[in-house]
């Protein structure tokens, strides 16, 4: 039996007091995040130090005593170790060499080389035994929709329009990059899981735009296939599905994708998601980072509001997004006190 | 009786064929409408000419036969007509002077100037005694929070943080800017009405942004209080609402809003929207602009899903959002066959 919240939140337990932790917990709005993070030249290097990486995954864990701990790390490690040019510029976000052709992703190498990701398990490994027996170690990867939409793109978008066209157009082609993904990101995942994760997150986070057909094909299936392998090799893994903004697909995907938890983006109506997702599964969500960032009142009543709504069953308390890097370390010290209050 | 196609799904009537039109119908994809828009200067001096709002809204009627024309024109009108400065800068959007603080608020005019918008009516009135007898004519707003989202930041943004921080923070400003704009947008669209618009649709292409409460205060009971105004004021307009992206709240709205159509975005699932929404009201939607964009295949079997999913209850054919400049005319002409055979 275990002593961790989080992972009893996964198994389908109501606690009195759900789990806590928060997308992005690791980052720009510690202080302690910003002062190593400027001592690491690029981003992927700073990914790829395992003592850098095992510190800052650390730090939120003993600043706010989260029932989670997040490997720091980013979903664009998978193009990397597939050979894609990678880069992050400071301001700007990740630039890849994009890939608008079959020819160009002939180029991508036919296997990840987890060689080039043995500082992820590294780091892994080192957090792992320094957690508090009741922090749990959750890894991650990209969905291969959303890495997808990157690869493609060579740059984040706001409406993926360049997978998309890439999709409608070369559907034999995406589906090759979709099939690598999902292979390159279950050897990726199982690797972590054998350094030591106890749970693995899927982010989908740009599955928010395609039409119901796309939405089977490229982030349902993929995404349940690699679900069911996952528990195929290690039964134990609890997995957490992020389709964000998908919300009309959430009830079926609580009740067939074989994941054990949920999230829910800020724009999910918890009170609907309470009759309609979390009666087959745990919930995880879905405070706006920016209701964190700005504190005050509607930051006490929007936490309440989800309480409200979720507690009857089992879920864990987190944001709809990332937090925010402007986000003030008093205001996540305050939602930590309403959430355990 | 209406012999209007468009009027009768509003209406509820199931229809072997679907009423077809698709937002922003009138617009660059057309050559027809490139030529004339190079004769105007700014584009709101192109909104408020009678002749070139009159011609540009008729073109998409003339070539596809659409069952409905939507009054050309831009949802920033109403902060111009209260006094916003309001500009377009060719490339880069719309640039309004935002609006940071309740003193700027406050020097808003206290009522919608509806002599600037004359135009805009002399032109509703010139469209309709030139439209077919079987084509409806619809017109538009923004919805409060979508209008407000750009009057606060001052330009078009991915997630609305500006207006969502204001909102957080100074929530009875924010109320206060709701409700003017409620009002002003009631003064516009019933003098639309007035002028000879069927119906209208309000257009809330933010919604999607906001956490539950946020959600019920800023976009649900604003638009609810102005279906209900409308209707009181004008027993026979339909309307449409169109809360883009917030999908968990559709089944809800559907059954309380008093619309008579409720707009599909393209990331609804049509089979679940089928069974939670199109039980209780007419949708509108959803086919993909990027599709249209592509042509080909999967053009064709994303226009047969919608109709399979949504053909035994009312319905009206239309894109998930607005057409892209790039669409080839051919694409649309293909599309005008497909829903219609």
């Amino acid at each position: 039996m275990t002593e961790k919240l989080f992972l009893k939140a996964c198994n389908g337990e109501v606690l009195a007091t759900p789990p806590l932790w928060l997308m992005r917990q690791a980052g720009r709005y510690l202080p302690e995040y910003r002062e190593i993070r400027s001592t690491a030249k690029g981003f992927l290097d700073f990914c790829y130090s395992p003592k850098l990486a095992t510190e800052v995954t650390l730090q939120p864990i003993r600043r706010f005593g989260f029932d989670a701990a997040i490997l720091f790390s980013d979903i664009l490690v998978v193009p990397d170790a597939l050979g894609q040019n990678v880069s992050f510029i400071e301001g700007e976000g990740p630039k890849l060499e994009p890939i608008s052709s079959e020819a160009e992703l002939n180029k991508l190498e036919d296997q990840i080389d987890l060689n080039k990701l043995a500082p992820v398990f590294e780091t892994i490994d080192r957090v792992k035994s320094q957690l508090p027996k009741t922090t749990a170690l959750i890894g991650f990867c990209g969905a291969p929709w959303t890495v997808a939409s990157y690869m493609i793109a060579g740059h984040g978008t706001a409406d993926q329009a360049p997978a998309r066209l890439f999709a409608y157009r070369f559907p034999h082609v995406f589906q090759r990059l979709i099939d690598k993904l999902v292979v390159a990101s279950l050897l990726y995942l199982n690797a972590q899981i054998e350094a030591g994760v106890e749970a693995v997150q899927i982010f989908d986070s740009w599955a928010g735009v395609l039409p119901r057909e796309e939405f089977l094909r490229w982030c349902y299936e993929p995404v349940c296939k690699m679900v069911a392998a996952l528990k195929q090799a290690h039964p134990h893994i609890k997995v957490i599905a992020f389709p964000r903004q998908a919300t009309s697909h959430l009830s079926m995907m609580a009740q067939t994708c074989g994941a054990d938890v949920l999230g829910l983006d800020t724009s999910v109506d918890v009170v609907w998601a309470a009759q309609n997702v979390q009666n087959h599964i745990t919930v995880q969500g879905n405070l706006d980072p920016l209701v964190l960032l700005a504190g005050g009142d509607r930051l006490k009543s929007q936490v309440m509001s989800i309480k409200t709504a979720l507690q009857a069953r089992p879920y864990i308390f987190n944001l709809g997004h990332g937090i925010l890097p402007q986000t003030p370390v008093a205001h996540v010290e305050q939602l930590v006190k309403l959430v355990r209050s």
